[in-house]
């Protein structure tokens, strides 16, 4: 599908997606002509029904989407365990290198562990879907795997289409069979889960294997227009953004992050699985230090346990850090991809969509006029 | 620079530069209007001469180039060290680690340990510019860090362009500081050494960090036009190509590696240190799986000492494999980069530029209809 046709099916004037975390930034991008999309994950539904409302009313009938990640596999699928039990498959030995990680950063290790929700376990996206669905959510986008059944049929059902973000062309080709209606082949220099192929060949390889089924929207690494414009030379239908977001006015990044996102450059970032349990790049810091592939760093345990351990950790050595702590600082961690080497500036993020298009007609402009004699 | 000013520079007619080892390749991409440059590293000086001399033959006037890998920093440089003095260097340890691995893929370990030359340790690198120089050469390409300073000089006193491959912005800006004439910047995706940084994030960083002091060529994972023409829409002059020649019909490939590579999926490569002691992109294998960062691999040795003590093996390794010998073919490795798995044909040299050149044009025709109304 050409890029022309995505605009026109979706109701946009330029095929920028904008994943986020913050409805703000949803609803700019949505606003500026683009596509905001919102990651719902982290929301309970009650939750998720404010943000979406606030949107419904900042964007009137323009297109937006939720983003919910309900993983094909993990620890625990298809047996009826609660939290607790999950827990219980938590080692001492994990819990104890954490403490240890923690008091080698002089941060004392709270008596009573809290551990983190099971979200990614799935439970809970059947009924964000279901909150979703009351309002008029243009898109559904899933990651980490083939979306259950119950979300390609409630696409279907409503006319609603259902993407899903592949880092393989393998899993594109099974996407596709599985019914999903956009595929968002992701490069690993994507922040958040990634695969290890690049995105400029991802991008060549799941256009072929999808040959035109559905239409591909480019991500990992694009923060800029004229890389977007690069991805719609070779064929995407748009690109699909994140790591760009966390940087503008609207996001709701701790400012000690995103001081540390404008210093970062694009070798600030590993993938690791030392945060959820699959590999996912972020900036790179003593936690990520302390887990495999860094040599000597252990071997993370499988979602959603490894993120039950870690992610209460992990933000509370966010407060720490936004207070300057300076143990807690070396151990901060982000979910960013590579083009956070590109990032310098904070900006509205209206603006960020107007360079966008400046910069993509610079693009286009200069590859035509390339053209040999 | 423009990719129009920079085929005027070089007298060419498409901005495609083809790195191979072959004399062949670099022939016909040279004779089909691209810019071929021998991989010279691997040769004597005296076979560098009868190369060289037979390109003269074959490309007539046009132009072609060397490229020699000359390290900035090496173990024992600096110091007056004979191949035995560095042979010295390696320990018992590593090359009872290397016997092993053989043993235990049936292969015997040779009696007497063969060790490969210490050719990157860059003696032979000024021998090897000096032959170049006595021939037409219209392009002198280097790697691994600042080219040394008798190269830059013998390329500014005859006026030949000097090029450095660079895989962050951070060694662009030193390269350009240093005299360079012409910088590839090269994504973690390449084939054989490279950095972390992905070919869609490291171009526009070179890009803007030598803010067109010198014309920026893409590298890494580039084998078809359009994703070449994606580089030129983000502001690269052209394009350095090297894996997509190793499946051509000119190549000296061997026919069980080409077999290996049109079967291979781009996640069949692995950035290892385990050949030569840097970093390198390579067919994964249980030779690679044998060191860091493959999980319980072992570290490797730093350059030129781990090439010395493998590459001899792995040429061994190679023979065996080509006679159908099972544990030689599961150690077999090869350098290439994740454009591997768009790699599905053998063609000939020529005919990869023309279809290079077709789908380049598709490629700007496709960008330049999706212009937003």
């Amino acid at each position: 599908m050409t890029s022309q046709a995505l605009c026109e099916q979706y109701g946009i004037d330029f095929p920028l997606f904008a994943f986020s975390h913050c409805r703000d930034v949803v609803a700019a991008v949505t606003n500026a002509g683009g596509f905001g999309v919102l990651g719902a994950t982290a929301y309970t539904p009650e939750q998720l029904d404010r943000e979406l409302t606030w949107i419904d009313e900042a964007v009137g009938d323009k297109p937006y989407g939720v983003d919910l990640i309900v993983p094909a596999k993990f620890e625990g699928k298809g047996e009826k365990l609660s939290g607790t039990d999950l827990a219980g498959r938590i080692p001492q030995a994990y819990r104890d290198l954490v403490d240890d990680l923690l008091r080698s950063h002089d941060i004392e290790p709270e008596p009573e562990r809290r551990l983190g929700g099971a979200s990614l376990s799935g439970n809970t996206g059947r009924e964000l879907l279901d909150v979703a669905l009351t309002h008029p959510v243009k898109l559904i986008a899933n990651a980490l795997g083939v979306p259950p059944d119950y979300m390609i049929e409630a696409g279907k059902e409503r006319g609603i289409p259902v993407a899903a973000l592949v880092g393989a062309k393998e899993h594109a080709v099974k996407q596709v069979a599985a019914g999903v209606d956009l595929i968002v082949a992701q490069g690993t220099e994507a922040g958040g889960h990634c695969g290890e192929v690049s995105t400029l060949v991802v991008v060549p390889e799941v256009l072929d294997a999808v040959d035109g089924a559905v239409p591909v929207l480019a991500a990992g690494g694009i923060v800029t227009g004229r890389q977007m414009a690069g991805m719609v030379a070779i064929g995407a239908a748009g690109a699909w953004t994140g790591s760009v977001w966390l940087t503008t006015e609207e996001a709701e990044t701790a400012p000690h992050t995103v001081a540390k996102m404008l210093a970062a450059s694009s070798r600030d970032t590993v993938r690791s699985a030392g945060r959820t349990g699959k590999p996912s790049r972020q900036l790179v810091s003593e936690w990520t230090d302390a887990w495999l592939p860094h040599s000597g760093g252990h071997q993370p345990l499988p979602l959603p346990l490894q993120s039950m351990l870690c992610e209460p950790v992990i933000r509370r050595i966010d407060v720490l850090a936004a207070q300057g702590h300076d143990g807690a600082q070396a151990l901060a961690t982000y979910f960013v991809g590579q083009g956070v080497g590109l990032m310098n500036k904070v900006k509205p993020a209206r603006e960020v969509v107007r360079e966008f298009i400046e910069d993509y007609l610079a693009a286009a402009d200069r590859l035509s006029n390339s053209l040999p004699g």
